[in-house]
């Protein structure tokens, strides 16, 4: 059967681009043009700041729809607005759906069993009311924080099985004090191995006819030779990996999320294309269409340099 | 300086009571006058449920306000019915805080710093619009997921002391697979064990005048003997402990989350409240304000009996 990992591999294969724009807006750092008119609009308000972001959300995946298979918003970027960020949220997972992409909702969510069957209805399934089913936050993948153990995990699966949707877990985060908690000694492995172990177990029930599983990973490109073991002890997952550009990881740091077949992997930008504008004298759109091949051409070409080409 | 917890501890010593309740609101157990009444009003859609949690909610809050110093949404049971289901958490946010109750946001959030930021201000904090300071879902305390390490945790601490503002960082959780990655041994102390180290580390940095410090932790009900242990650990946190009554855990087993002072603890209850109903012929608010007068008892009589009153 044919399940999101599969789509999502076939994509990357087409669109020759194992590359996800992650869609963090900031108030702060959107182009004037659009802040002006939507300050003009609707005043200092939080539904003005939805308005710019639903209209530059929007560029950028018409920017980018074409050259990548995937968008991932981060939620808390529009949670901080409250319930009108949420809206532009929303807006920015169906336009996207609309336009083809797959969205990953970049929610790190995970609680008691109970309590993460509600997130997964959330953003992977639905809720019924009556005789109707309706969706909350529709995505294909949301990413899960693996704390509280499989109890919280399993309840996504239902969906992952019925809805054919996906996950990403938390295994190695980019940021600078990941180590803190995932890199402690259990006897000669790590916490994050033991995780990855845990991933493993459920990504190797479901794998598909791309050989790859929709129950996948969260390994940060910052630490490339933690990228290198994970990589051995996960085979059939498929890996999303943030920390590329603004983070500090490079297109050879990354090469080592890649299986031999040059798949396996799909590595995260969001600052270093959505405010490429701010480098250059061209419009956002131009500008993050023009980062997005770069990093295209970037990544292939290390792929290709490591003998691991997919096209 | 009085913070958030300083202002916890006296409202659980006025109102004799360390409880707080938990809103887990769900669609198919409401009081059926409820649920028609709303699907009479919207059909069935989730504006339907939206507005019959707000009155279920408001309903709760009203019959425990006088009797309890806090209580806690869960804000996935909301987030399942998208940008409805989040106007009445935030409803019920809002209306807990006008009836003086103080508000735990359980949102198990946590991410990257800059990510982590953002959500500190959807919770605790707020944004800046211009001219004008917006606030997304203001509550008093959130929950916050460890698996990032301290550059999750030190980006809410801004709020914590700028704003009086208090977090509960999850540490030993009340779920039958909590163990999977909280109890694995590092060297002889387990997982839990270095993140209640963590946690104590914040929390000795911040202390007020009750004693206690506003960054507190999650220790589950279900598991005593880890309460006892991490009692001693963290002897200036306060604990949410969840895991009362439907999860298993009673008043005995949670004695040892408090200090010999008999202070040093909130328990959670949610279900076993909200839903007293279900068991007896009471109305909806007159046995959730029963079932919180028993379970208030229950504790104070627990408490009394190892020798740790409070009052």
């Amino acid at each position: 059967m044919k399940h999101i990992t599969d789509r999502l591999i076939e994509a990357i294969v087409a669109k020759k681009s194992p590359i996800v724009v992650g869609l963090d807006p900031r108030w702060e750092s959107l182009p004037s043009e659009l802040v002006g008119a939507a300050l003009d609009a609707h005043g200092e308000t939080a539904k003005a700041v939805s308005e710019a972001f639903i209209v530059f959300n929007r560029g950028i995946i018409d920017a980018v729809c074409d050259l990548v298979p995937a968008i991932k918003p981060q939620i808390a970027f529009f949670e901080q607005y409250g319930i009108d960020g949420l809206v532009a949220y929303k807006d920015a997972c169906e336009y996207a759906m609309e336009k083809g992409l797959i969205v990953v909702a970049d929610v790190k969510r995970g609680d008691i069993g109970s309590t993460s069957k509600a997130y997964s209805n959330a953003y992977l399934g639905s809720v019924q009311i009556g005789s109707k089913k309706i969706k909350g936050f529709e995505s294909d993948y949301a990413t899960i924080n693996p704390y509280l153990g499989d109890d919280c995990i399993s309840e996504f699966i239902d969906e992952v099985k019925k809805d054919q949707k996906g996950i990403f877990v938390l295994v190695k985060t980019s940021n600078p004090t990941s180590g803190q908690l995932q890199d402690l000694y259990v006897g000669n492995q790590k916490v994050y191995e033991k995780v990855a172990h845990m991933v493993n177990k459920w990504s190797t029930e479901i794998v598909g006819d791309s050989g790859y599983s929709p129950v996948g990973a969260v390994v940060g490109a910052t630490y490339p030779e933690e990228l290198e073991k994970l990589r051995a002890l996960m085979p059939k997952t498929l890996f999303l990996v943030p920390g590329y550009g603004a983070q500090g990881g490079g297109a050879k740091d990354v090469v080592a999320a890649f299986n031999a077949d040059g798949l396996g992997a799909i590595v995260n930008n969001s600052r270093g294309i959505l405010y490429a504008y701010q480098k250059t004298d061209k419009a956002y759109q131009e500008a993050a269409r023009a980062a997005t091949i770069e990093m295209r051409e970037a990544i292939n070409s290390a792929l290709e340099a490591a003998g691991k080409k997919y096209w």
